[in-house]
């Protein structure tokens, strides 16, 4: 299938239209943002890069029964997506504290928390993707409460799966966003993307970090920290 | 019985322990703080006032079956209640939209959602009473998911007897801010206090605030505010 119509640019994708009204082509670019934009820049090819994870571990956890959107990677920097109405929340799981929760309630970054942490925040960026509670949601019109509910054990499965996965590639899934959409028949799947942009990724053995944090924390070795997420997960 | 040691001072009352280990007298001061302590004054006879509110509504809600920490207002200041362990979480309802919700998320002041909006913020002034969500609470060693239910079945109930008894009276119940203890059996009471410091009033004919609103937005008849309250709930 080939692109029609540019429909949409978030900011480290491009979305277009099909022939076929069910479907769309996602097109990964090098864009990086961090700090809800405050910090701009780009990443070389981690477009390829990140077509080539998402598409990797879309096509796993379709395998394990968790649906997606995800049907096919077309080329380098494109995919083949079922098109969903996108539920406007960031749906953030946190295995390790560190981050935005470590500074918004004094924690110690690193700490482990004996439960499993599940966040939404809403999208929406005059607001600065603010947190929220289901209650927030569902009276903003984002989600119902049935909705947030299949949201959150599909997440939970989702966090399952990929701690396993990374930790057998020697990687520590610290936390990771990510989106859930609707699509025409009303099933919830699992969309956008999983990467490094949207996961903190610590090297088991190391500490390291492999994930955008260190472009949000001008660490160095950006591009060579990608690729060798990509190239565990290719072993 | 007496005030033995002065035990802590909050914003708005004091804590003194009493000869039996198990009660603790609370002493209602005329403080006033808003914004997090930002903004700093005093209302007239708000104590007297406030500590005859939260007598009359405590005592309204155990008569319904809610367990309180209250026991008996001893004077004009000094009330006796059950000594408990708080828990250190704002529970907030909001029925109608505004203040920092509005503020936060973009919603317009004043709107009426489908859904009662149940809150908790993490209590912590160096962070600012932040938002937070059931795993956060959990994570943080706040309460337990279990005691998080209990919570907020005890303040659903709270919510439905207090909005019928002001909309008896004239007043809707915006939102409001309340606290709970576990005392030394472990059982969750509810505790701190219900007053027009804690809980935004509207009078349902004018739209007129009566409530501390009127002393964080400087509108002035705020002790006339508390006292029309008072007046109302007594009548």
């Amino acid at each position: 299938m080939e692109k029609k119509d540019f429909l949409y640019e978030g900011k480290a994708k491009q979305i277009y239209s099909t022939d076929d009204e069910n479907y769309v082509i996602i097109h990964y670019k090098d864009d990086a943002t961090a700090g809800n934009g405050e910090k701009k820049g780009s990443i070389k090819d981690k477009g390829i890069i990140n077509n080539q994870i998402t598409a990797l571990l879309f096509t796993r956890l379709e395998e394990k029964g968790i649906r997606t959107h995800f049907k096919e990677k077309l080329n380098d920097r494109d995919q083949l997506c079922e098109k969903v109405k996108i539920f406007p929340l960031e749906v953030i799981v946190r295995n390790i504290i560190t981050g935005s929760m470590s500074k918004r309630l004094g924690v110690k970054e690193g700490t482990k928390p004996e439960n499993t942490i599940l966040e939404i925040c809403y999208k929406n960026d005059e607001y600065g993707d603010p947190l929220i509670n289901d209650h927030h949601a569902v009276a903003l019109g984002l989600a119902t409460y049935d909705e947030l509910k299949k949201i959150y054990e599909i997440t939970l499965k989702i966090n399952d799966f990929l701690k396993e996965l990374f930790d057998k590639e020697g990687i520590i899934l610290v936390d990771f966003k990510i989106e859930f959409g609707k699509n025409s028949k009303g099933e919830i799947l699992l969309a956008d993307e999983i990467t490094p942009d949207t996961c903190r990724l610590w090297d088991k053995e190391t500490g390291k970090k492999l994930d955008k944090d260190r472009f949000r924390q001008d660490l160095g070795g950006i591009e060579e920290a990608y690729i060798e997420i990509l190239k565990r997960l290719e072993a």
